[in-house]
């Protein structure tokens, strides 16, 4: 095989009361690398769309080109040339695993050019050396869904302990991209360092209930443990009306409603596509109304991860 | 029915990751109650056993009684008689939810005397009154699982949402109570109320792994997944030679170590009978040779919760 084209999803991480340490990913938006063998050994990126130019084309400081190399060197396989194009299906610094869902096309790229039969799930290492360029450290909470697929908990780093969550068939997801600029870094700097007890111990009840729930495919019980009292209300601040909107989309019949990532995008578990249908345009409608641009994506859980379109 | 014997679960709470919110049920020890239906309006308690004389037969001031009186309010039948018989099979002061057994216990007498046939798991908010006598707070994660069996989740207090979990067939557990007092309201008092953001994320990614680890009946991961890194390292400075008891535990070949309740009784999962009955023996001849005393008991989950035995 000398050329090879991937699609990877985007993935919603700090799932409300799981933060840090749960993700799961959508059908939709996803990022596409195509990729291709050259003579020349070494990586050569040629082409990237959907970025406005914010990504660097130096292979050596593209997450995607660095995590693939980690995974040439790994497997002894630095003499081989790729040239690589990325295809950006989703707005940068969205808060919904850009830079993941294209690392994890990058690799997912590379390992099926080369005819790497071993479990996908051994790429998660070479993945999260992308997102510690990206991120300025390997969080693993968007990269593991977006490589697994579905629900994934982080239940710790060291060791890293990967543990696939079920989901209930009929989960569907709102998701809206209110076009405003919440860096990672600076959503991170904005969490408290100390903490009550007694909030975390809401939380990780929620966090018990939410995972009970998936396993259990109660829907309802979903939706009650999905409550955060510890992050959420601080990165909330740096989201245009968010408590307007999840009002809205709770009034609309939505499962539940939080954050994506570090944000500015939020998501809305819902029963149903026409409920998600419904919420994702009266959001984009409201931010139109506030003067504030947005993408909007209605989506199932994607289970499969990455996937070879080409 | 004029007369009956009811035996209800001794109960492990604040499961190490799940302090607050988690509690499981064991088939010995256990407490009895006998109530026997009488002419005169009103509860009595004319005797119990095993508690040292420390238990009040003063039916206001008895723990057994005023959640029963609290459940004959409710039904309306505040006319009838009644007579308790309080047989204690384990220590008061242990952290294996005593008072929770002998309420449980009498509150099924009471539901069972009168024939009502209505879910056990509505005896709940009475069993919690009992509590709220015994330790000064209505905590559920004793009287939940010592009701309902099994491994019991308290996802929230307000409102109150309790869920079931599922656990793997062969799991054993052996617990060791040091004879040393640890009353309940000083085990809570010296747990920080501010603690690391860094160290919740720690504990709520184990107590997803836990929930998951038993819902996928994977031994491993629940053992991998029962740290505590904000409750125990306190906690275990009042219980003698913890961590000792914990490294023969773990080298003997249990799954997982910890306190239970707020201690001093100190519980390990194992795989099988014979390793629990092993480990057992073990810490008690540790807790000898250092001059203090223990009981000891090997048991399988308990599924049903309290049972008629009379």
């Amino acid at each position: 095989m000398e050329s090879i084209s991937v699609f990877a999803p985007a993935t919603v991480a700090n799932v409300v009361c799981g933060f840090d340490v749960l993700g799961f990913a959508v059908n939709e938006p996803g990022d596409e690398v195509i990729m291709r063998r050259t003579n020349k050994p070494g990586i050569t990126i040629s082409k990237i769309t959907g970025d406005d130019g914010r990504l660097p084309l130096n292979p050596t400081k593209n997450t995607v080109s660095v995590s693939v190399q980690h995974y040439l060197q790994s497997v002894g396989r630095t003499d081989i040339g790729l040239d690589i194009e990325l295809h950006k299906k989703m707005p940068i610094g969205s808060g919904l695993g850009s830079s993941s869902a294209s690392t994890v096309a990058g690799l997912f790229a590379i390992k099926t050019l080369l005819g790497d039969t071993t479990d996908a799930a051994n790429l998660l290492p070479f993945a999260m050396k992308g997102e510690e360029m990206a991120c300025g450290h390997g969080h693993a909470d968007n990269v593991a869904p977006a490589l697994l697929g579905g629900f994934v908990l982080i239940r710790s780093y060291e060791p890293l302990d990967v543990v696939r969550l079920p989901h209930p068939a009929g989960l569907w997801c709102a998701i809206v991209f209110p076009d405003v600029d919440v860096p990672t870094r600076e959503a991170r700097q904005i969490i408290r360092t100390k903490i009550q007890m007694k909030d975390a111990v809401t939380q990780w009840g929620n966090i018990a209930g939410l995972v009970s729930g998936l396993f259990m495919q109660d829907i309802d019980l979903i939706g009650r443990s999905m409550q955060d009292v510890l992050v959420e209300p601080v990165r909330s601040m740096l989201i245009p009306d968010f408590y307007v909107m999840r009002q809205m989309a709770m009034d609309m019949g939505a499962v539940s409603f939080g954050i994506s990532g570090s944000g500015p995008s939020v998501f809305a578990f819902t029963k149903d596509e026409e409920t998600a249908r419904r919420i994702t345009q009266k959001l984009q409608q409201h931010l139109t109304n506030i003067k504030i641009g947005s993408n909007g994506y209605v989506s199932t859980i994607n289970d499969a991860g990455p996937r070879v379109i080409g």
